[in-house]
């Protein structure tokens, strides 16, 4: 499958949401609503979007019924980023070759964007849709507990304390490098997936499958990221744990269990193995 | 009726789904989830969760049936102080005799609690009960829209951008001032209001109705902050604008429209309507 082809027909789907629930900037107050866009366009690959999309697919519904989900994971995605590059988190002062929103506009305005998408990502889930209504609420919940204390906010809690440095065996450290990149990466790459999944009318069983293959799948795509990385000195990292071949290795078994899952869904899941591939492959 | 003795009556119903809720101190990460607490217990009188259950009664249920709209919006309150006392917002050290939560733990804490608490009131709001999931659904909109930024958010960015010595007419600057209390206090107690109704299977009429009446004793409410602030020389206030006597009368003139409105709900809404000036006139 045409992995870029299809992140390319897909994004405009995504886009056009954002679009029309992100307020405009020309009504005020302008700053915050330009501070909410400055990172989400133009993006990324949109690829929380794109899984979504597949996840659909591989259901046999049109990548159209999971719009809700498409917008609500990358307004949090963007959300999330705004915050890690705060003066008092990672103090970044660039992203995708722009200005940060702290440096675009002021530390305030950051922080108060950020939870600006928070909310809209949630009202964006909860939009009236022909999913069904416990569905939905389901989703909320699943995207809720994937970004809260125990997932995405928790994870760059432990990420911001991790020491390279720190001691014990080989074996507790890369536990608590998966741990941190399941709560920080993961989850939310698993919320875009199950939830797409539930609005597509998957029962709860393909719903959890489908949520452990975008686990497996989130941490192995972190593992690529580390590999990308490699040459930095510090920061939470299975390369730095294991090596760069183990955890080469390791990224391609969390792939291949994350591909199983997804097999019983058939010749409809191709654009979704296609997309789980790259997530990983396309560096490792 | 016995405002004190109510408060102290329902508290202990939202504090125990609260302390249920919140990650537990003894479990990693401990600072955040200690962050996430800090502000949270032993907390204020609890205004919003004691409207949200005095809504129910109005509408004829108890008022464990919004418990999930009563944490919700206490804990969408508390995230909010959390973030407007950041040092690039308000820069407070002190909350309730106690120190911020920026002071007491770091700057980095202090956001990604206010981050989680907000994904918790999420949550919190979507838990399984026995209300109608599309009643659910329809007030984690509700929710979305009042604290973001169309609302809380919104509010605060007007706030922060308020300078006392904007010129203009009298009438646009008390506009101003009504309108950022509207979004920043207003709309989170609406919502405590209008969630509760739904949860209460009050139909739209009645939920809207509770909506504005939330509406106009918000800002009442913040008016009288405003008066008891009076002595402050800076900041948004509407005693500033009109002068103490006039901002008085307006907050009086506002609570009346919010009561009148109440008044279809006859004896059930007692303890509403006496929670309602209560939080108006303790001051004024």
């Amino acid at each position: 499958m045409d992995v870029p082809g299809y992140f390319a027909e897909r994004a405009p789907l995504v886009d056009a949401q954002l679009d029309a629930i992100l307020p405009q900037v020309s009504t005020p107050p302008e700053s915050l609503h330009a501070a909410m866009r400055h990172l989400v366009f133009p993006g990324g690959k949109r690829l929380r979007p794109a899984l979504a999309f597949a996840t659909a697919e591989a259901l046999g519904r049109p990548p159209e019924r999971v719009l809700p989900v498409a917008a609500a994971v990358e307004l949090v995605h963007t959300y999330s980023l705004i915050h890690d590059d705060l003066p008092c988190m990672d103090d970044d002062d660039e992203r995708r070759g722009q200005p940060t929103v702290h440096r675009q506009f002021d530390e305030a305005t950051a922080v108060l964007a950020g939870d600006a998408l928070q909310a809209l990502a949630f009202e964006a889930l909860a939009l009236p849709t022909e999913a069904a209504p416990s569905a939905v609420l389901a989703s909320v919940r699943d995207l809720a507990g994937a970004i809260g204390a125990a997932g995405l906010v928790g994870g760059q809690v432990d990420d911001l304390a991790f020491a390279q440095d720190v001691g014990g065996a080989k074996d507790a450290r890369q536990q608590r490098v998966e741990s941190i990149h399941r709560r920080k990466s993961a989850r939310l790459i698993a919320a875009a997936m199950s939830c797409a999944a539930r609005f597509a009318g998957g029962d709860d069983r393909r719903v959890d499958n489908l949520c452990q293959a975008g686990l497996e799948m989130g941490v192995a795509f972190q593992i690529a990221d580390d590999w990308l990385d490699r040459d930095e000195d510090e920061g939470c990292s299975l390369v730095h744990v294991l090596g760069s071949d183990a955890a080469r290795e390791r990224a391609n078994v969390l792939l291949q269990s994350a591909l199983a899952r997804v097999e019983e869904l058939g010749d409809a899941a191709e654009s979704l193995r296609a997309l789980m591939r790259f997530a990983v492959h396309r560096t490792v």
